[in-house]
């Protein structure tokens, strides 16, 4: 049998939970389930869109995780996860499935008692998507010895600073968007469906680039118009692109699920002032904001020097503008720990991956102009090349 | 200012909450806080991906329900809801983002507060991805004088029957799954790597068909080959198709949201005796189980049909064979309601929809032929004229 490519060498994940033990530890836990598939992933090498139904690892301080999942997944998690033995991952069967009846946790509920951890004080992920309320309920009903703790965030944390093999997948990552971006300018006109776009700008990721394959990005593809750019989130439909309008592209590369968040904003026709005034401001901002990307500056130290300049500029944000970025799955392409906010007080180290994310959205439109950064030993690095500006077509 | 093009009449919306208020009533609840993206969508038009982040719809038993959310994405939920009024959009401020200090859903609890509900019996959605534990604790933390119920699949239920719009939707998508399962055929063969055949399936979904536009599918397509075949879930890289090798391709066309999955399964080279005979078995039991697909028979029926045809040809499947379809977000493209599985007891009715999804994982590879179907007056109708059988490429 054929094993399937594993994207990180077995000590890599070994030193992955190590470094989870050591958290765990201090947090006095005895075991955590990790319901995140980006934390399964890390922790396991776990890949699947299986994430729709219950599924978790559990790690406790001794020996291998052990992967959980539909009984149907657990063919794929053998084909995925670094871990040897069936005793390593273990399948519910599929009448638990989306069923009222019965709940999967109850299935987990069992496999932890298996591993003697009835009473044991475990750690749970309060707050994600991956662990709903009922998932919840069923675990704490089914095993009313164990003293559950919110471990929301634990193995996040872990990621925070990426390995050289984590970077090298990112830096293919932003490869894929600079190409990305480049199909973009050569495409993008008046009279063109925004859907025609978008479906370039999905192949591309996914082709990928310098001879690296496209993985999908934790978001699509987000471009929206005119006044529909005056929202972050909407998604595409068919009405063509048009002169006079600026759209922004909010677009990642990713490559073996490590995510390179990048944004530009293209004009098509003849630039209005406003918009010249809110390049010249965004730009002079986030120059600002990366003279403070350097370690031992602090995560709300970019966020104020990017507003206080803004500011001066006559312009405002009032969100966040940046988080940590790695490896993802849907919904979201960030990490969900680090935020460059005021009051963030994250000391950056080398190895720490960002995506600074000074989006403006203005009344009649919006600008995105936007940087994946690396903390380095010396200061930052822009994973990307792209050409830093609000980009023209006429 | 443009309206956003809205994808159903305000009638329509109005409808859907007279029939949801008539769940509610039954269920004793005063109001629902509905988190799940596909029914925030289904009740109001709300349409983006912003569901990474809380956000909700508050639905009484008078008025028009009130989208909450993030501050950034009430300009996209004023641009795509039928509610007029900022009363009916309210957005809370961005330090409530991720941030462990502080809970979105203690906003939304001042929200309920505000509308005189805090001492209401309200439905929320225990059981979904949009609502976590930490959600769930948080907001029964705030109002501690509200009596909360689990109203998981209370609105999902209400879509089960589509509306003549709907059902045009899903039309449209039929037709995008079947040109992309027709690009499949064109393109394959072996030394072509995976992430480019996935690349054109990918942008053919999005350019759409018949000049209908193609929307994101709530799940990546899937086409593993050989032995990751034998596991339902995993996604691509960069292998190329080989001699020898069946690969299935699970994918979905959509549009406005309204999804369409089939599956095909297609071998390169000279099939083996055993696909042939795992080919005939399922078409055989597909044909048993369509021939119970009729209003006034159970989901069950289906399944039982279908099993029963299958096991007498040898072969076993021991998970359901189908789920009801329609409007979806990642990262589930099926409604979570009504499973083709024995004691599933639901009465077909005419205007529902479902994947009827009899797959075979086999110990060496995979078979996936499946069909979206409606429920009619007189029977049931194929959405997709795809050719139905294991496809050969020599």
């Amino acid at each position: 049998m054929t094993t399937f490519n594993k994207n990180f060498s077995d000590d890599e994940y070994r030193r992955r939970i190590a470094k989870t033990r050591t958290a765990m530890d201090a947090a006095g836990l005895e075991a955590i389930v990790v319901c995140d598939p980006s934390n399964m992933s890390w922790l396991t090498g776990y890949d699947g869109w299986s994430f729709y139904v219950y599924q978790g690892v559990v790690l406790t301080q001794s020996g291998d995780p052990v992967w959980w999942g539909r009984a149907m997944d657990a063919v794929g998690a053998g084909r995925t996860v670094f871990m040897d033995g069936a005793d390593h991952i273990r399948g519910y069967d599929d009448t638990y499935v989306q069923n009222p009846e019965k709940h999967p946790m109850s299935d987990l509920a069992g496999l932890l008692t298996e591993l003697g951890l009835s009473k044991a004080r475990i750690g749970v992920e309060l707050d994600n998507y991956y662990y709903s309320a009922k998932a919840h309920m069923t675990l704490s009903d089914e095993l009313p010895e164990a003293r559950f703790a919110d471990a929301t965030g634990l193995v996040n944390w872990q990621r925070a600073v990426k390995s050289p093999t984590e970077i090298e997948y990112m830096r293919r990552a932003a490869r894929i968007v600079e190409v990305m971006h480049e199909r973009v300018l050569e495409l993008a006109e008046p009279g063109l469906r925004k859907n025609d776009l978008i479906a370039e700008i999905y192949a591309t990721a996914i082709r990928g680039a310098e001879g690296h394959w496209g993985d999908y990005p934790a978001i699509v593809p987000m471009a929206p118009s005119g006044l529909d750019a005056t929202a972050p989130h909407l998604t595409w439909d068919d009405r063509p692109m048009q002169a006079g309008e600026a759209t922004f592209f909010e677009i990642a590369g990713a490559h073996r699920r490590y995510q390179c968040p990048q944004s530009r904003t293209l004009f098509l026709g003849d630039v209005p002032q406003k918009y010249r005034d809110a390049e010249s401001a965004v730009l002079d901002a986030i120059d600002a904001g990366l003279e403070q990307a350097k370690p031992g500056n602090q995560a709300q130290d970019i966020a104020n020097a990017f507003n206080a300049t803004l500011n001066k500029a006559g312009f405002e944000k009032d969100s966040r503008c940046g988080y940590a970025i790695g490896i993802s799955y849907p919904p979201d392409w960030g990490e969900r720990t680090i935020s460059f906010r005021r009051g963030d007080t994250t000391v950056l180290e080398p190895g720490m991956t960002f995506h600074f994310m000074p989006a403006l959205w203005l009344d009649d439109g919006g600008l995105e102009i936007t940087e994946p950064i690396l903390i380095t030993e010396a200061s930052h690095e822009c994973l990307c090349n792209t050409p830093r500006e609000l980009w023209v077509k006429r």
